[in-house]
């Protein structure tokens, strides 16, 4: 029987073993539901960067920008980091380069494992689907807050072992923890959410709207894998010749 | 009005700024309740230390040794890591050396801190009505399981963050997760616990009955802290010149 375990920070990384592993990457708030919203609304690709200059330089190669800094939308970047800014059909069939402060850090650590998956609430059930058919020991990488735990990510994690708990052993006590705090909060995430620092500092921004959309289970069935130097969607339609 | 946070790892410190601020350490499996049981069972300090080696030359300075790895008590020693083997009366007034896996390395990490105070539920009480009449800002360094996150100690932060939380802001979603996970543990901590791979290990290992005592809560109203480079009970009855 394969395993799951939970990595609450980049931070902890090391002490993981990610060869030959599923990872799942996840930065609910909002990196990965942002990707995952992308693909469902026809992004080709995307590029995940560490740096702003590094994102910026895509754009001489006909690439959309992307780019979050604490929250808010960086200066000259084409995008921020509000899945709804990707829903209006302008992103279909471009390569987006997007950086973000946790979440693009989460994957480009993860390049060990056999595959890296991007996971949110958005396709939480196409990435467990996806997950029993691979088989792999998953390893859940939240990319959590500047390093520190954060909630809403262990809240996914939770959510995804509720999903796999039947075909999979539980390695570690970050997955038990984790599943205890998804059956305490599913009946409400959003108002669970509210008493997080972290996320009152988002509100603050004005992200109501996408913190309630990052909460929805199984809106997308896109599954974002890691190619090579890049994301591209398992499940996109074939594109024709 | 002081705040609250928790660090579930040694490996994630570097991320808490430590100054002017109480440090509570905890190992709660078992390094830092059996301290708590040393100094109620009259000694007279403890000197954590990282290394065996380190250790084992304090009996020629007349300490009694101590030291426990991956469970069990270290060969030479002359005590491990059971709380029970510190209640014979044979060390009152001794100074004991100690190493252990995890929790040396918790306490002996935040030496930035204005004041490092030794918690497990055994003297939980003493701890929180001493954090309250300090009034500085708390930090619970978890020790965790070699490095990683792990389920005893963080029930522990989160029965502190109970007592504490009338009195104290909580800084981040480390803290509530806590609470939520002792809230949902309470009632009955060595069931929630016994599903822990971590606590399975122990429980092969015969210490059950440890398990089961250091889940106790106000059993000692010690209170070991930090000074300079030792551990002492700052409710010690005042020894007789």
């Amino acid at each position: 029987m394969s395993s799951i375990d939970v990595c609450f920070s980049p931070e902890l990384l090391h002490l993981y073993d990610l060869k030959g592993k599923a990872v799942v990457a996840v930065d609910i708030l909002r990196a990965t539901s942002t990707m995952v919203t992308a693909f469902a609304n026809g992004a080709a690709d995307i590029i995940p960067v560490m740096q702003l200059d590094e994102c910026l330089q895509y754009a001489t190669q006909g690439c959309l920008t992307a780019a979050e800094r604490d929250g808010v939308k960086a200066e000259g970047f084409d995008l921020g980091n509000s899945p709804f800014a990707y829903m209006n059909g302008h992103i279909k069939g471009r390569t987006i380069a997007i950086t973000t402060t946790n979440g693009t850090r989460a994957i480009r650590m993860s390049e060990a494992a056999e595959e890296i998956i991007v996971g949110a609430f958005l396709n939480l059930q196409a990435v467990a689907d996806h997950l029993i058919a691979l088989g792999l020991d998953v390893i859940v990488v939240c990319a959590g807050w500047k390093g520190k735990f954060n909630l809403e990510d262990t809240l996914f994690a939770g959510a995804l072992a509720a999903k796999l708990q039947d075909k999979f052993t539980f390695e570690n006590d970050a997955t038990l923890a984790s599943l205890y705090l998804y059956q305490a909060a599913k009946a409400d995430l959003v108002t669970f959410l509210r008493q997080s620092s972290h996320v009152q500092r988002l509100e603050n921004l004005e992200t109501n709207k996408d913190i309630a959309f990052c909460m929805k289970h199984d809106v997308y069935n896109t599954l974002p894998v890691w190619k090579k130097d890049r994301l591209v969607d398992l499940h996109a339609a074939p594109t024709l010749a």
